[in-house]
């Protein structure tokens, strides 16, 4: 990690949550430099305008979004553009030796049909689908290390492929028994002026959304798919609870073999995240709280199982915006650039 | 209902949350009076010390638990003691003919076997828990009319079994197949200082708390078990959410007919409580926000059906201190009364 | 109170979250019949639309706004328009008869130069002005009941001049010494959709806005100046607070006699509000809490003297859509038409 | 800065907030290591059972408070006692060579007589208490480099002295019109299970307590008194607030000069605070957010003058918890030892 100069990035969408997570994260990241922030309603702001509270540390305009000013100037950029957008000029950002990070859907699937029928938009750029890695470092941390192109995970996928992996992985459930019931604060709706989102609406409330018909779901779909080698159809709901940040994934699912006990998958789960830093499998009894992976790139997971039903459940906690979306996306950064996976990235939660 | 005189009830925990709903709603209700308030660690205090902002309408001392008093003065008692309590003193109060409310668990169970085993109390009052009716109006209203001892649902328990019912009494779903995700706000936790309950630590969090071995299980069960005629497992998993009151629970399970679609079980849930005043089914697309059901002893039921995966999801919400205990009892007292069932039970939801 | 038929009332600007109040508490009101709800962007849509949890007892259609409409069919009209919009339209109201409810700014100022110059909109119906109450029934209980044209005090002022008025009238303070620092929920933003009110940014934050040129200033100074005789100039502050109700307003004053105690004030205030069924005076050492006004037509004061610095600080809780806007008004309609004052106000808080 | 060791330090009150603030950043500091935690009733227990989120860093067991034990391992002391037991044992550790940082209030006050009277206990140790410095860095950066006892200022009068130093130190404001209405959110309170810090309870309430006799008025005035070099007596009122973290304190005063415009003052406060690179003043216009400071160890300032009224207006924003405790102890502890003052400080909030 001896290492002579400041790698360039370039960050598009720096307005946002995700982008401002973003933004925060590389300006502490010892081996990056921010070299350019990228906005549409935001461009000519200064950052401080549109966060005040950042401003003093970050002391750059919003630009348009230019490919060619990007090319120009930046090593690594992370595009954090509505979906449908990143496939129309990522090949043109890896053609020029960019490499690219999406925050977006586009570059999740690999089945373009799949992607088409969900996102609504018609897609060519195979070869580019292809050559681009699902950026879950704990399932792809090879593939990532060799690629200029990330699809970074949505952030409910996040939590629940980490809760299901280890099972799927092992042959260890009935995959048409898995549901996933998944919780989120509001911050995952984004800052946008929404009425829902309001806090004298939200507060104090709990709903759900998109029954049946989250977008999360096939991206979901996929990576079981990929871990079992047959298709998979899993239940997954989502819902908004009245806090700002924080998913808890819970995902049930029947065991193949009934007579497997709670400390058997422990033992499992903590093999098969022993070289994953950001893994913290909890002890028997214990079961994660949003709120102990705010502020942090950790997922904590919990399980139990119940011998009454014969069913495993398993409670997984992220901050939604860090392993969610920015933190993840640096953590594949650090593993593509072959520097220590955990540089930059906050192990110590915001309490209380 | 023209009745001359009012009925006398007395409140015994008059200090905790769901006392103070009973007597925040008794004490509006136009058929009743409150002539006791009865408490252990508040009794000698008044109403006003205990409750600063109900002392200026609830002009009354609280004082010991006293059965001969509440004889004396009761026709009606509502006792909302801890687990345990309830079954020493019913049979007395019962003989006296005085009619009984019990908001503990202790006479939900008619199989005192499962009681013991999951309350951890030895009973012999077998007699006394037959004649009492599970206090859920939209069920055994016409036990609750010729009974004199109720025992009032859980919470978790009204709100599942509300969602469950129609399917199962209906034989649409393989009872195996259920789990239930249940979603609570802070003040099912009771009036108590506990450091978990604490803003501090609460805000901006969410956990699961009991897996697999929450005590609404086996009342949910039980009564699952008398809609279908055999028995059910079932899975429960409990959680508290930031927010003071509300529950939602969602309902999973599998149809035996995959053809059955959304609109025909709305059709089901329609019919199923056409008699119901306080059940609202929502039209499709519609799901049920906690806070709709604020203030109110109404449950909002919002369903889907799955084609990809031939499940049902439902989700019911409602106010855990109203219809989850407190304006639940109340609709039963009204029922065994013979009164309007919505008798002084709110409608009209607590918003924003 | 015998009256054999209902009144006819109408509500403009029912979707809002006053107007919503408004519906709420005048569908419960015993003695008037809602026959209009007026919208503009809501106009056509049923009321169970924007309230899916208020519309199975509001059967109502949101209509356009139509002053012809209204007169054919309102006795009594509430206006929950922008400010600016009431007083192009009430005149012509009251010439037809109908007794008008402006929630707007419109009709709070004698002086039309003062609105004029802080609202930015000239007016000449410097008659109809004159004609209005100012609807703070504790202070003008007695104009109220002979006027047509309520101007409906602004949630600040109703909660800053309870505090102040016995202090005022009586001649104890200082006015130039007044401070007003006043915290407001959110809901106090209104149903709209605007980025600093989205729960994401305000959960966990506290801030101030408007400094030095808060509208309700002059509304606040006006009244003082009512009171006293004399010209008033106030200091105000105004801040958001992370929760969706309530207004606690803390008022600072140099007390003419620094001899003056505490149990001496309380006396006074009892006395002066001794007629005042709304006005809760909290007992020495108690200060109020806004939640203790939570769904209410209440105001809790609370004060205290310090003998080191010779001031006096009163605080006034209400909840903001309640006695600070909805409540209010219906409470003025009660005086207005010689009904008792608190019908079909709530008096008992929603709690916890 | 060239260092060779780490230097080595205790907390002995570990499992508090502020403790837990201390451990979290100290953890992360890249000059200490912590070698002890020290607590009453947590002793005995690993780290990772009083907060399991933390613990999988912070690999220590919390030790019973032991003088010797601490001071045979610590060349500093991080001291978060209840008030009135740190000045029983800090001139023993002084005496040893260890350098102190009291959070409680017992080296806070020179004149022993006023601790006595707010704080209910004899002192004799008038030499400690001389030698003491109080930790406001902004204002006694000098005192700090040459003692080795740090009495850390109170949350409250660290935002409320950070606002009112420049004025009173140039003499602009009229020092007996000074009012200070500070509003926190509910962390202040401590990790304690209290009824009324519940999140039933608190959620959507605000309130004050303590009412001119909370123990940071003598506090604040002893400073005001240093800076002016006159006696001063404030107005001080406390407030908790819906929200986890955070102050916002509220100075009003009377401007010495009328004349004198919000330019002005900025200009001066500008000035003033040029060396400190914790002290955020904000530009005109904008006024902080609590939730702007949250995570870090600034201090924002923004300020208004009422032409009206003749007085100025300070807004101070911090997180209660770490400029307000944790984070400026250790500000204090980098200047003591010659290091950078910013070092192990977080600048960039936790956000949303």
């Amino acid at each position: 990690m001896t290492q002579s100069r400041l790698i360039s990035v370039g960050i598009v969408g720096a307005s946002g949550y995700g982008g401002m997570q973003l933004v925060k994260l590389l300006q502490e990241h010892p081996l990056v430099e921010i070299v350019y922030l990228g906005g549409k309603e935001s461009a000519g702001k200064s950052y401080a305008e549109v966060y005040p509270h950042l401003g003093h540390k970050i002391n750059l305009i919003i630009e348009p979004i230019d490919i060619d000013l990007i090319i120009a100037r930046c090593e690594v950029v992370f595009l954090g553009l509505p979906n449908g957008y990143t496939c129309d000029i990522a090949p043109k950002l890896l053609s020029k030796g960019c490499k690219v990070f999406d925050l977006s859907a586009d570059y999740r699937f690999k089945n373009l049909q799949v992607y088409s029928y969900w996102y609504n938009k018609k897609r060519n750029d195979i070869e580019t689908a292809n050559s681009a890695v699902y950026g879950l470092p704990e399932l792809y941390r090879t593939d990532i290390q060799s690629t200029s192109l990330i699809g970074c995970p949505g952030c409910y996928p996040t939590a629940s492929l980490l809760a299901l992996s280890p099972l799927l992985k092992q042959g260890l459930i009935l995959p048409e028994t898995i549901i996933i019931d998944a919780k989120s604060g509001t911050s995952g709706g984004g800052r946008q002026a929404k009425m829902n989102l309001l806090l004298a609406e939200a507060e104090g409330s709990l709903g759900t959304y998109n029954v049946v018909r989250h977008r999360h779901t096939p991206e979901i779909e996929q990576i079981c798919c990929d871990l079992t080698g047959h298709e998979v159809k899993i239940q997954f709901t989502p819902y908004l609870v009245p806090m700002v940040r924080g998913i808890l994934s819970t995902v049930y699912a029947s065991l193949r073999d009934p007579g497997l006990i709670r400390d058997d998958l422990l033992t499992i789960y903590n093999a098969f995240y022993r070289s994953s830093p950001f893994i913290k499998v909890l002890p028997k009894g214990v079961y994660p709280q949003t709120k102990w992976a705010s502020g942090t790139n950790l997922c904590y997971l919990g399980l139990e199982t119940d011998p009454r039903t014969g069913r495993v459940i398993v409670f997984s906690a992220i901050d939604n915006l860090i392993k969610g979306q920015a933190g993840q996306a640096i953590q594949c950064l650090n593993i593509m650039m072959g520097w220590d996976e955990t540089l930059g990235l906050p192990q110590l939660c915001f309490y209380p």
